[in-house]
């Protein structure tokens, strides 16, 4: 390899160029814009063939490199992207946010400056109520009725808030304290710099159905406005294997051989001894695995009746 | 060192053991407890000395390495040293705290649980004035008359807050949304674990008279109840070097050496040049970094007029 | 939440406490030694129930709950376990082993010491072949009468590297210096400091049949000797799902889907739509993803002849 | 800040595009290349001011406030700017480099390719000797006599080597085995991104007299010809603060004053209850701190005599 250095330039991406500096809007008040990036497909590529040494560099080869990269879970050429945000989010959403922590991170100091004046208000039909199975999640909204009452007492809530933090500065309160009873609704901005390979991360765990859906809205932005333009071969490939994949147990596996086989007793056999059906009674237990099964099972156009 | 394995045992820590699962309270009703810990003193001395081979075990010289190591910024020994803490915090201290990456994280979920019924209190004297010069500090209180309608009016607030998070529970609303006018005031709990040489970071950084008032003092129940407990050779190099040491900039060391050798002139010329004193009319600039200076010279009796 | 806290102790594991400090051996010269550990399983769960308050505590959901959270990535409360082992490794393993940076390193140091007196050493009937498919694997073995050749050969260059190496020594070398030409197959020792989720992650890549052999060695002997004894549900769990899970793509499911339906027309169709077969004279194209298609598909006992 | 976006473009630097691609030369047959940056001195400022929300622009004071930052180790603006190398360096002193974990790395892989036919040879009058106090560094040369014989031998060792493993890789030896005798001294490469703050850290214990001198070397390319262009002002405040700044201990700083006020009395009662001085014999003790104390002392034209 010495001696030969291949004449070489900063990335750049005319489409990307075009929508620097762009506000995306997300929620009633909040924005993502892309600052700055380094890096492209084309970057993940040369990472990736620093290991073949010179010679081998089939361009028409890229696409099923980058592919076969994210699938194998070689991660560290996607690593050698990194772009940088500015974004505006409800400090809620901002809590779950901020837990991933392989970002670098600027954000609006209330310390030192008086809050932005602007929180997540809810309109009256977008109240969600909560899911009955999960847990931590929501199903159907509100009847608009109820919701009309929660919203005004959110309007008069948000200004009254805002009155008792205007007073207690007048008054000459310490900003870092006067903020104490702001509500979590309040808008913050930040500068968020991060990696593909962790932006990934961040897409698959906050595209999921399960995310609450305000950051679920910002990770939209994100990979449909944003990523699928700057890396678009690596967004494709995400979105197929990582976003979209499936994946299934040894036991589901071995469940799924026997009904490809058609060998209905051995299916049952196998739900008797993990504990799917109750082995006295032959009922189905109550078990979320089995559920999750169903699920996938259905994708695969696969109805199961356990008996 | 082949073949001669000595005979271990885990850690373990007697003043630590006492100290296990016992809430240190911090503010009104905020609390550290210490869950578990791995490593030692004894455990940065034994990394450190995988260097050495065997035979350099010299168990006099534990407290010389552990402060040479310390004060050359040889962290990876420190790192060997692993401490788990439940805490429970204002959700606006939590916002602080969360910003150090390197610790490892479970906060209470309010998606999943309903809130935790606390919030942080004012007392009618603790409403801290905004500081002068620091735009992002505290100095002196608020007269106690005007406290009294402050305290008064908060606690109000955080009644009304509660009865309108209880309403819209009651109506149904998911508690991923129903939270989200909490006051940053509300109380969370997170199960924190973080390695020593990250916690001294926190440590330094937290302990500082600039840094907010609230995470101070759960700073010094951990530096001062836990960590001193735990590896007091390592604390007490900590307070030495880490948080008491003073650092003087390459031309900082100029002027003190000239001021030592009593060079009047010459400490006047090297002020001129990086523009502490105005060249032309010979007046002192307005100039933090000269500021600063002066507060390092302080430390050493010496006033200087730059005249 | 207030004002309960149950008493509490450290983790304690009294399998694990008998395998402390002892050796695990590994290739010719190589071992793993436990030195501490902090949680277990349940600590696991600790950290997720933190998530929903006191109460909802039944140990005997603990094994669905681990099941669940390392299913759905769940990642943050398989941190809250951390594990510190002593390991001794060819230059060569270290060179792979040390690419994983999510946790602690305290590393023999040849510039303090003299370099471990110990190399990889290849039986004659155990050179391996360059695979002829996989570009960084191998696939058997060199015939042994040819094998001993290249042993024969490589014990004198141990013999003649360590003469080297000690005749710079001896005329004053600095050993910073004087260890630069020895050979990759030289052990090193090191203290490894790392929490479960970021060993499993490990694990999950070098326990991979394309991973190389000699840290392969490494890690079954960590995961079958120590995890399977220190967190045993969850062990069994990441076998299940995560090491032997198999993930096929939206692409792959919609296949598998028109398999099931017995849809050979539709089935034939899609692979044209991705070029896995060549639209025009209906020839299957060499493409790796049908390949490994083809592989997860034998799983289920399904064979498929693309026609 | 709503609604007011200034227009904003990609950072750019022509004084770094015009060294983007360009190798310079470290040792014998190494390099650094610059590939690709984001961010600036005016993105760190960018980042900065997020917290001060619009309308505290000056231009003016950009430079101070960079040096605040640096200075009072608020690092995360410097976080904002990311930098990525491509790098040739001996895998010896890769060994050191790679253990700065904060950090993105793709390397040459020598399983996949065959090796790199290089490495750091040394000329007869290079032959370092060890240091006498510092265990792990070296102070002046060999005789060039007695290096010529070392060079010598060191270049019919590589021969040797590299016949070694041609001769596997012939006999064909899988790659990843065949490697396992190169020597530490053969060259790898490596795409090599890492964000400024943590460069800057890199570079803080890499630039440092004890730093071994092949990694040094690679350092003062790095700083001198990249970084000092690429962020001039930061690179500035970083040798004038943190690599020439000179930290005094609590106890340091006390004996400091009492030699500021001629104090002699006092000094040598402190240096004998901090064991500088045997409070017995009133001799002068051996002491790394205190001769790491007088070091400093010589800087501000002090000279100490404990007596």
């Amino acid at each position: 390899m010495k001696n030969k250095f291949d004449k070489i330039k900063r990335t750049s991406n005319k489409e990307l160029d075009k929508i620097i500096g762009k506000p995306f809007k997300v929620l009633n008040d909040g924005f993502v814009r892309l600052i700055d990036y380094l890096g492209s497909d084309s970057a993940i590529v040369q990472a990736a063939r620093v290991s073949y040494g010179s010679g081998t560099k089939k361009t028409t080869e890229d696409k099923g490199l980058i592919r076969y990269l994210l699938r194998h879970q070689h991660t560290s050429p996607f690593e050698m992207c990194e772009i940088k945000l500015h974004v505006r989010v409800p400090m809620d959403t901002w809590r779950q946010w901020i837990r991933h922590r392989m970002a670098n991170v600027n954000e609006y100091s209330t310390r030192y400056s008086i809050a932005i004046d602007s929180a997540l208000e809810t309109n009256e039909d977008k109240w969600r109520l909560q899911a009955k199975i999960n847990k931590q999640g929501s199903e159907g909204f509100l009847d608009r009725s109820e919701g009309k009452i929660l919203t005004k007492e959110e309007i008069e809530l948000h200004k009254h808030l805002k009155v008792v933090y205007n007073k207690r500065l007048e008054l000459g309160v310490a900003r870092e304290q006067a903020r104490k009873d702001l509500p979590l609704s309040t808008y913050t901005e930040a500068y968020w710099k991060i990696d593909l390979h962790n932006l990934l991360h961040f897409l698959d765990l906050r595209l999921e159905k399960n995310a609450q859906y305000e950051i679920r809205k910002y990770a939209e932005i994100i990979g449909n406005e944003i990523v699928a333009r700057w890396c678009p071969i690596t967004w494709e490939a995400f979105c197929e294997y990582q976003l979209g994949g499936v994946t299934f147990s040894i036991t589901e596996m071995k469940i799924l051989k026997e009904i490809y086989l058609n060998n209905k007793k051995k299916v049952i056999q196998i739900a008797k001894e993990i504990g799917w059906i109750n082995p006295e009674d032959a009922k189905v237990s109550r078990n979320i695995e089995r559920l999750e099964f169903e699920e996938k099972l259905k994708m695969l156009g696969v109805e199961i009746k356990w008996k």
